[in-house]
């Protein structure tokens, strides 16, 4: 499994080890995508954060049918931990980014593992938002550009759930708006941006779907609504400061 | 020829039209890697200047020995118009960056041609260097990161002089240091950042023969080594709102 990690100057960081972010990327992506296109690192520096980039999926294993398509499979592991048998071995995209990694990132960089937030685009989002719904309190804030809210409502969700966990059903365990409706965890803050341009806005993210059953439930969502902002990552870089000053303020100490 | 150009948001632009800074890129990249890599928006934006990225030479064309190699040819156009007959016709990157290419942003798109200034990467910076060289008082101010200073006496100049112009010795009207050691235009300042740990440094950027004919001459120009750096677009990114900041100061009316 491939990973970048950023880790902030030693110079500037206080005596104790930094706290760590961890940053799910979306569709297609590798671990370095994020990296080099969101400008974070100004931000990330400054606040004394280091930030973990997971790959998206395993890679260079023979699996059936992951590398027929861009949205199924290689690049797109949907963070799930898979239960077919031709992905079950491979695809356990869950266990590895709230467990298996974090423990390789802990043992191996000085970094406190005990502060950590997440964050994602996208897929990612949708990774971000599932891995704090369900683990309460792993993480110290949670927040995402453009996620997909409510999978297992959409055709990326649709087409990974049937794949990976052999029919929709299955995948209400892994949704977001599912799993808010009977979380009774730590309310952590979750911080969404969403472009209101986006092309895939209405049939794939379903952000009104997350935003009310967490009003209902009174959960404390802050859902921004960015006028005229797209999918891409030019969306991430202007609003990676936010969500950087955000998790930093949860993180700290 | 491919482009690309920023224009910085309407609503927060002054009445009159934006000046521009043109950014040069290095070997290898077309005109899209600093667009995505270089974290050039935010301050591109705060300042209100127009960004272009011209790409590194001609494309699709069916040129003998272009797509041989990385440093040669495609991606590679050294910012020189050649002279020997098989790149004659195309490979013409100095009349392109200084001419053809400001007349239609010019034409095209809401900018003050009037107000420029020039930048680069590496074979960018010795693009930017020259450009001002040869046409004293066209561009505000000049900067680069980790410039190719004195090409004629490095791999990579010889290899394009020798291709594009005949020989190393017709490279002299094309190489930063020659031309100062001969300038008597005005004497715009120069701002370059050079990596102490850029692999290039001491072989192929030569960033001392630049800077002692300047200092011989009196040439206003401030080279900052940038302890630990490298060649790449981190070291670009860390850099770039410095060299923003120092354009839009004689960029401003």
């Amino acid at each position: 499994m491939n990973f970048s990690i950023y880790l902030p100057d030693v110079k500037s960081r206080r005596a104790d080890n930094p706290p760590v972010l961890y940053y799910l990327s979306g569709l297609t992506c590798t671990d370095e995508n994020a990296l080099v296109k969101s400008d974070f690192t100004r931000f990330a520096s400054k606040n004394g954060l280091a930030v973990v980039f997971p790959d998206t999926s395993p890679r260079d294993v023979n699996v059936k049918g992951a590398s027929d398509s861009w949205d199924f499979g290689f690049g797109a592991g949907f963070y799930v931990d898979a239960t077919e048998k031709d992905y079950m071995e491979n695809f356990n995209m869950y266990s590895y980014v709230t467990k298996e990694l974090p423990e390789i990132i802990n043992a191996y960089f000085p970094v406190d593992g005990n502060r950590i937030s997440i964050t994602g685009h996208s897929m990612g989002g949708h990774g971000a938002l599932i891995c704090h719904l369900k683990n309460p309190g792993m993480y110290r804030s949670v927040s995402a550009f453009a996620p997909i809210c409510n999978p297992t409502n959409c055709d990326w969700g649709k087409k990974a759930f049937s794949g990976y966990l052999g029919n929709v059903e299955n995948g209400k365990n892994w949704d977001a708006t599912e799993l808010m409706r009977n979380y009774n965890g730590v309310e952590t803050k979750i911080l969404i941006d969403q472009g209101t341009k986006d092309k895939f806005f209405k049939d794939q993210l379903k952000t009104e779907a997350f935003l009310n059953v967490s009003q209902e439930r009174n959960y404390p969502v802050e859902v921004r609504y960015q006028p005229n902002y797209d999918h891409s990552y030019f969306f991430i870089s202007t609003f990676i400061q936010d969500h950087i000053e955000f998790h930093a303020r949860y993180l700290q100490n």
